[in-house]
């Protein structure tokens, strides 16, 4: 509530009637560095998605002398009302419950709130150009002043934590494939058919790839903060040069990172040669998005982009990668499962937490090379923990029982590929209903896993295929059925997905999914089973291309779950020859009795 | 030729450089009455889709005297390009095929073949003001003249068949469900929701429906021609009134059909009173959106319109008769498919040609109760003629031989319900190709027929179902797995459909659809298996609501061409009780041995 006091008292010396933080960082980061979480600095809450919006108390000046009470506000998601409301105990702010009826969005709040010519301030770093647009229509007949570079926070936050300053690093040739100087003739050709001759670069994955470095600014995410901009013949890199000291950037002429904006107003228009500026709005903070001069022939159409397109794409040298970054990870699993059944076997009272599963893969993986660190935070959920899909055990989290389920869902950046699994395991008794919900969200795991299409199909039409047998039983999962994932670089990364929500992005050979459809019961259990998959073209007749997935994830499913009167045989004709196929890949990397744990786990289920 | 020099002397005195003949009617019926086709009397070319533009000669007069010279082009698509070329020779036009790569559209063969400023002339009530807005979108840059009413075929037909006049006929209450007062409630209470109070009803689908009455003018659609125009205290019909001198339209105030556009040019703004004058731009013809007052604020978003989404969902009065129209209809097809098989089986040479199979179909129907006339055209296709998906075989057609497929698409305009069934029929050996691909057709429409998917779905999340046994296969079909149809109105009726193409509709229950998927070789066969299904709502849990689909078609489905290796239990079962489930249905309604006939159709098949 002091700090909420404070920030009030400088909106009003400012002359600021409404002040928003988002929560986010300069690039749209999943995960955000300490140095920008200036919203749980001020409202206490923790939570992964959080707007908060200030306004203060308010005397009508049009002669009636009427007090608007000024307002502080925190709008999160469902999964954080509860973790909300009680940290949020005692800031002085109000939740906001996003997909509840009735409750405004924060920007209606704003029309509802604000009164005619108000000024409303923000750190534009913070903010997309798109939330932006999005907010000024929404606000269009109130003539709001807006002031976008204003960082209150920063003024009152004494011991803020610098900005992330990690050195980055070279992704060796051998990893990335191709030279940077490889990617900038596509990248420019791509350019070229746009009739795009400035193209500004602000996502840290699209960067990093771009640039083959990595770094070590945002957890789980090896990259470092930086914009690029590129026209036909330049190619500009804003980095702190601390940060690339080191490295051989010969093909980027370097900035500084704060040197963005005074180097966009500066761009000379003969610069872009007659094409167009472009910034995909969704990528582009709006602090950027508004230093670019007004006066260029600008492009923000999201389709228009052209790095998360060609990045999508891995290429073979990628793929060679990948697949052996896989198999490292798929050792890792089967020595985790082989730990976890010995203590499970073990007489006497059962003595492990879920957090003993996220340091035992840590442990395990660091075994394995050029591992550098994990690519989310892993969620190990014991029993009704699972029930919730981003369940974070914290550091121990609870203790696992022999009863039901255990969910582990964990992934790693190794150098040569990014990983992410999921597997059910069975820890003890079952209900028959677990038994069939274990079932069926295997069914459409391999409904997906052995799809094949037409090119041109998008993942919103091979959704249903995973959520359809739980479907028949009256039950679902309230998420997509798979993300994309980036080549040492995001574990979620677009611009395709396979979900039900609308996504016009065709599926291509060499693009990456997740497939992952699940099955939570509130208070009891989560099930889950993921693999990555690989989109690749199976086949061209006079009918057309037909596109399927390769599997790249080799990991044993648990099979004690399964209700063998509802799987079909074909689908356990996949599972078996999923089995024979992970123990055939990791088989030459095991020890001989992880080879025999493996080759009985393995084994061929017959109906 | 003859005509087309008649033509272009009339343009020439009218001052016109290019002149468009859409080849559609008034309302953009699936089918055109004589009156319309102009297209084909000025070309020759009677297929279903086809766009003439005629532009002469013209000298320069910019200095130079070069002459442009003048051209005839005829658009159509794929599966005309054989039949086009055959009719139009000698008429002086050249075939455009618009699928072809470097083919351009009509509209960009205008943009580079017109000089600045020219005039072009078409009739307006040929082209939706959608189609409108589109080639002046094209033409942005050229300083077009149009001239929106200027039919130049009428001024030199002298023979032109007279408008369509058949009477009108009232929708008895008991097929209608729903009277015209209940019906116009029900839409005035969506024109509220959405602040319209200006209906412009220009689809005659749409009328009919509204109205409760049904007609005689187009072919195989039982419509009349009309407009309607709906406020919040007033409904407009725009009709012959010697087509409905008969009826009882008490709620509605009647104009002559040629009335509206002076109609429109007098309606008093203050007629709004402050909401939105709506039209469909993509339903309404331009001639008539150009008569609306300029200054009026329109809505025209297709998604706004309001009797299409609520005639889609059929009402349970509408359902039962429905139901009823379909238990009759499978009457007809298991006389039919005994009268064949006897045909089949009398020894020597068989003497049975397509056009047999139409003649017989509309027989049997006419024993039916309240039959009115087909729906479409039959397509009764034997071997390769089955190929292309759109065959007519006109009057006789092919004869068949014991050899192969016959495929029989068929459909009927009952006063309780409109039709549309189609089966593949084994009249001799088959390969084993051909029995796969049967198969394969058969367990995609299996796989619609039982999906099972969350509220909200789209007909495009399902369509791949349909294809995936094909497309496991390298095969695929070429259209949409299914259109949504009318009731006793156009036998493809939207919003919804299923479909690769984007759809934004979502499926709800009382909506059908068809389900036929299909399988063509070019020359040799054509599979394709068709009913009619019914979205219905099956159970609503915690986990949200969930549809599936009633079949409505009772018609036995040709067992003698599935291969059984590739078949699979589940898939046997679905056939199996749906066959039981036809004869349930229709052996009340049988005599003897027709009971006899399909109790051995549609036995149990083991595996």
């Amino acid at each position: 509530m002091e700090r909420l006091n404070q920030l009030r008292a400088r909106m009003a010396s400012a002359g600021i009637d409404a002040y928003i933080i988002t929560g986010a960082d300069a690039h749209g980061s999943g995960y955000v560095p300490a140095y920008w979480q200036a919203r749980t600095w001020l409202t206490g809450f923790t939570g992964s998605n959080g707007l908060a919006v200030i306004t203060h108390d308010r005397v009508e000046t049009n002669g009636l002398a009427a007090v608007t009470q000024g307002k502080a506000g925190l709008w999160t998601d469902g999964r954080y009302y509860i973790q909300a409301e009680t940290e949020l105990a005692g800031s002085g702010f109000e939740l906001f419950k996003m997909q509840e009826p009735g409750v405004p969005l924060y920007q209606t709040f704003l029309k509802d709130n604000l009164p005619q010519g108000a000024t409303i301030a923000f750190d534009g770093r913070t903010m997309t150009a798109q939330s932006f647009s999005m907010l000024k229509k929404e606000l269009t007949d109130k003539n709001i002043n807006y002031l976008l570079d204003i960082d209150l926070i920063g003024e009152l936050w004494s011991e803020r934590p610098p900005l992330p300053a990690k050195p980055a690093f070279a992704h060796d040739i051998k990893f990335a494939g191709k030279t940077t100087q490889e990617k900038l003739v596509a990248v420019r050709e791509q350019m070229q058919k746009k009739n795009i001759n400035g193209y500004l670069v602000a996502a840290l994955d699209d960067i990093a790839w771009l640039t083959n470095i990595r770094g070590g600014d945002i957890p789980y995410t090896p990259v470092s903060y930086a914009y690029a901009f590129i026209t036909a013949t330049q190619a500009h890199l804003f980095i702190d040069p601390d940060k690339v000291r080191d490295l051989c950037l010969d093909n980027f002429m370097l900035h500084g990172y704060a040197d963005l904006p005074d180097f966009l107003h500066g761009i000379a228009p003969d610069t872009l040669e007659g094409g167009k500026f472009y910034f995909n709005p969704n990528r582009t903070n709006v602090a950027m998005a508004e230093a670019i001069p007004k006066s260029f022939p600008i492009n923000r159409n999201t389709a228009d982009d052209i790095i998360p397109y060609m990045k999508a794409v891995k290429s073979e040298a990628e793929l060679t990668n990948i697949r052996n970054a896989y198999k490292k990870e798929g050792v890792v699993w089967v020595r985790l499962f082989m730990w976890l059944e010995q203590i499970l076997a073990t007489p006497g009272e059962l003595n492990l937490c879920e957090g003993d599963i996220t340091r035992k893969l840590k442990a395990l993986r660091a075994e394995q090379a050029d591992y550098l660190h994990d690519s989310f935070s892993t969620i190990s959920a014991y029993a009704g923990n699972a029930a919730s899909a981003h369940y974070n055990p914290g550091e121990d989290g609870a203790q696992v029982k022999r009863d039901g389920f255990l969910l582990v869902d964990s992934g790693a950046q190794y150098l040569d590929g990014t990983t992410d699994t999921t597997r059910t395991l069975v820890v003890g008794p079952l209900t028959n209903e677990m038994r069939q919900d274990y079932t069926r969200v295997l069914q459409g795991h391999i409904a997906v896993a052995t799809a094949v299409f037409p090119s041109g199909t998008t993942g919103s039409q091979l959704d249903l295929l995973a959520r359809m047998p739980l479907c028949k039983a009256g039950k679902n999962f309230r998420h997509g059925t798979g993300h994309g994932i980036g080549y040492v670089l995001s574990v979620h990364e677009g611009p395709h997905n396979i979900s039900p929500v609308q996504n016009n992005v065709a599926l291509k050979p060499g693009m990456l999914a997740s497939n992952e459809p699940g099955m939570y019961k509130d208070n009891e259990y989560g099930i889950r089973i993921e693999n990555i998959i690989c989109v690749k073209e199976l086949q061209t007749t006079e009918y057309g291309t037909f596109l399927g997935f390769e599997s790249l994830t080799w990991c044993p499913i648990d099979t004690h779950a399964i209700d063998y009167d509802m799987i079909t045989v074909q689908e356990l004709q996949y599972l078996n020859d999923y089995h024979a196929a992970t123990y055939e890949t990791l088989a030459p990397m095991l020890t001989e009795p992880e080879r025999t744990w493996l080759k009985n786990t393995t084994q061929k289920i017959n109906k």
